[in-house]
């Protein structure tokens, strides 16, 4: 099996981007990715694009091949990946796939969701509750942010958690998205203040949801064996997991279980001969607060029940045991929904290759990220290594 | 690397499938393709799922997670492949992949749309039309029809072609279609009626067109060593080739050459050590009678502008020298987006089993697909071989 190796990457800042459409984004993205990997030639072999509602907020479909059109990259091989916000992290897993199996040696992998030109109150959060299940879920009115609030009152009642614990992450993630200048939020907020914010689904209020965000992001895969031709500090992927749970958030055992979480993250620990213990930094899916919460034990960094209060009391801190979310995660950083879990791993590759400035983690050698998508029945976990 | 053996398909009716929704589609080819498949167990590693237009016509996403619960396949990996009407054969690619990087060896591959639903005049149309270039096509009022009835009148001034020759396919895949019973239209037409059908971009003509239809269509890939613990006569995915062209159509060189076929269906040749004179057996990409001309030639059976003729004379028939769309093609057995690629191996599946019926192509050893995406800016071939 061929290792794989990251050796470029590209982000664009994610906000409020009102002279890009979507394209622009993977654009944007992916030629900054192919500059930094020095692969001057582009001799792409496929090119792998995740988003997740283009047509519904773009109307566009086919936007893998109109990608590899505009930036020169024809003939390669093109196809659009998706799994709701767990877009990013299938299509890297694909990429993965396709260099292991020795049948590409030189994929571009590029996110980008374009979503803050829809203003008509709420008709984002209904395109994203698409991915609920229709007859149980989406008909009744569930949303995304029900089940966060679901969630959150579950965990609080069965861990006997106060909120503030739970809120104390949006706190942490908006310092860490200060010195990320590509956040969507770069400026700090009080705990006080994020605990009286607007109750979306109570008890989940503003500041414990992330942002609606546009934004880009891409990376540059390659055998290993290549990629010190091209880089001097290539990054491995030696863990891919992924795993899917039930559609309805109800059929599950345990509201406050991510067993698919659990499952792919073991599988990305067993790829990488790696235990939750080796984890230098990390990031994980905070569209919710109660996500870092809940995803930071089943990914095997906490006990069940005690991942909030491991929040509150710092160590999940950049400076901590395990830093979380030094990016800002998806709640400082932003959540265009595509390009999240390729930004999710570009920052790992920032962090081990020592690069990411004011927000660096001391020594970062390993990290892992959690993906996910639909409400946890589809999430991907992927494990990097400095080479 | 390890070999692909196709052990199990499962096909619908195609059609008007009034009491079946997207999801039904996928769940009914799913589990005939696993019962065809004898695997019991149900142990798969990944699922991947091709449709076009599931928000646009359907309101769904995360499809693939959906189905992988609802036919009890937790935790397996699920992903949605999309590339417009190409998106099958590249969900067969990527499930190649997974299956020859060593990482997965049971592998479900399933895909359908739902369509005729939708009986807004034109809707079906506009929708299919986000395929094409923005600014340079779409906003003009281009379509994929009126691409095809450029296409066509280009090809009969290059090569003095009359249009009967051309229409003639229509003729002979509605007459493969009538021994198909999962086909959309199971009658014969006259060529005298086809020449007079109603105008839809002159010089197309109704009869030169696929099409709307709902339908499914799913596979089971394994690993070539487990293969015959499950199926007496397995069939090899010896070949697979993908590549992409200029979005905007007017910006190739030849609108009458599809490049992106010259190069994929090389690649499939290549890494199946074969050549167009070893092919059996072929389904190719008639959305437009023009397309199966063009595509005959450029996947290397014909000279450039020799395909038409051949249509004419036979030599694309069953019982000729290389018989194309046995199965009634696009045209006869309808196109229902997402499933179409994935129907296409099927039935060179069929065909390479001797289980083809009254539309038996003799001695069938070896065959290739040619799927079409967008207007031919990314397509995927498909080489098959008796094990």
């Amino acid at each position: 099996m061929n290792k794989v190796a990251i050796i470029g990457v590209g982000h664009t800042k994610f906000g409020k981007l009102e002279d890009k459409n979507l394209l622009d984004l993977l654009c944007d993205a992916s030629l900054q990715a192919i500059e930094n990997s020095n692969t001057n030639d582009k001799d792409f072999d496929a090119v792998y694009v995740s988003c997740m509602l283009a047509e519904t907020l773009n109307h566009m479909t086919g936007i893998a091949s109109a990608l590899v059109d505009r930036i020169g990259l024809i003939p390669a091989a093109a196809d659009h990946i998706k799994n709701g916000p767990a877009s990013g992290g299938s299509a890297i897993k694909n990429a993965f796939y396709a260099i292991t199996s020795g049948l590409c040696d030189m994929v571009l992998v590029a996110g980008a969701e374009k979503m803050t030109h829809i203003t008509t109150p709420g008709s984002i959060t209904s395109a994203i509750a698409t991915i609920t299940h229709h007859n149980a879920e989406r008909i009744h009115g569930i949303s995304l942010p029900s089940l966060g609030g679901l969630l959150t009152r579950s965990y609080m009642e069965k861990y006997n958690v106060p909120k503030e614990w739970i809120t104390s992450i949006a706190v942490k993630n908006h310092k860490n998205g200060m010195n990320n200048p590509n956040a969507h939020f770069q400026k700090e907020i009080t705990l006080e203040k994020a605990l009286n914010s607007p109750i979306i689904a109570d008890p989940l209020r503003l500041y414990d949801t992330c942002p609606v965000s546009d934004g880009g992001a891409a990376m540059v895969l390659c055998s290993a064996e290549m990629a010190k031709r091209f880089c001097d500090t290539p990054i491995l992927i030696t863990g891919v997991g992924q795993a899917t749970d039930t559609h309805i958030v109800y059929e599950r055992e345990d509201l406050t279980v991510l067993k698919a979480l659990q499952i792919c993250s073991k599988q990305a620990y067993n790829m990488a001969k790696k235990t939750p213990i080796d984890i230098d930094v990390a990031e994980l899916h905070d569209a919710f607060t109660i996500l870092e919460v809940v995803e930071s034990e089943d990914i095997g960094f906490f006990k069940k029940g005690e991942g909030a209060k491991a929040a509150f009391d710092g160590i999940t801190q950049i400076g901590g045991k395990i830093p979380i979310n030094p990016s800002g995660g998806l709640k400082a950083r932003g959540h265009p929904l595509g390009a999240t879990g390729i930004a999710q791993v570009i920052e790992l590759v920032w962090q081990l290759q020592n690069e990411a400035g004011k927000r660096q983690v001391q020594n970062a050698q390993t990290g892992i990220t959690c993906n996910f998508g639909g409400f946890g029945n589809n999430i991907v976990s992927i494990l990097v290594e400095r080479m």
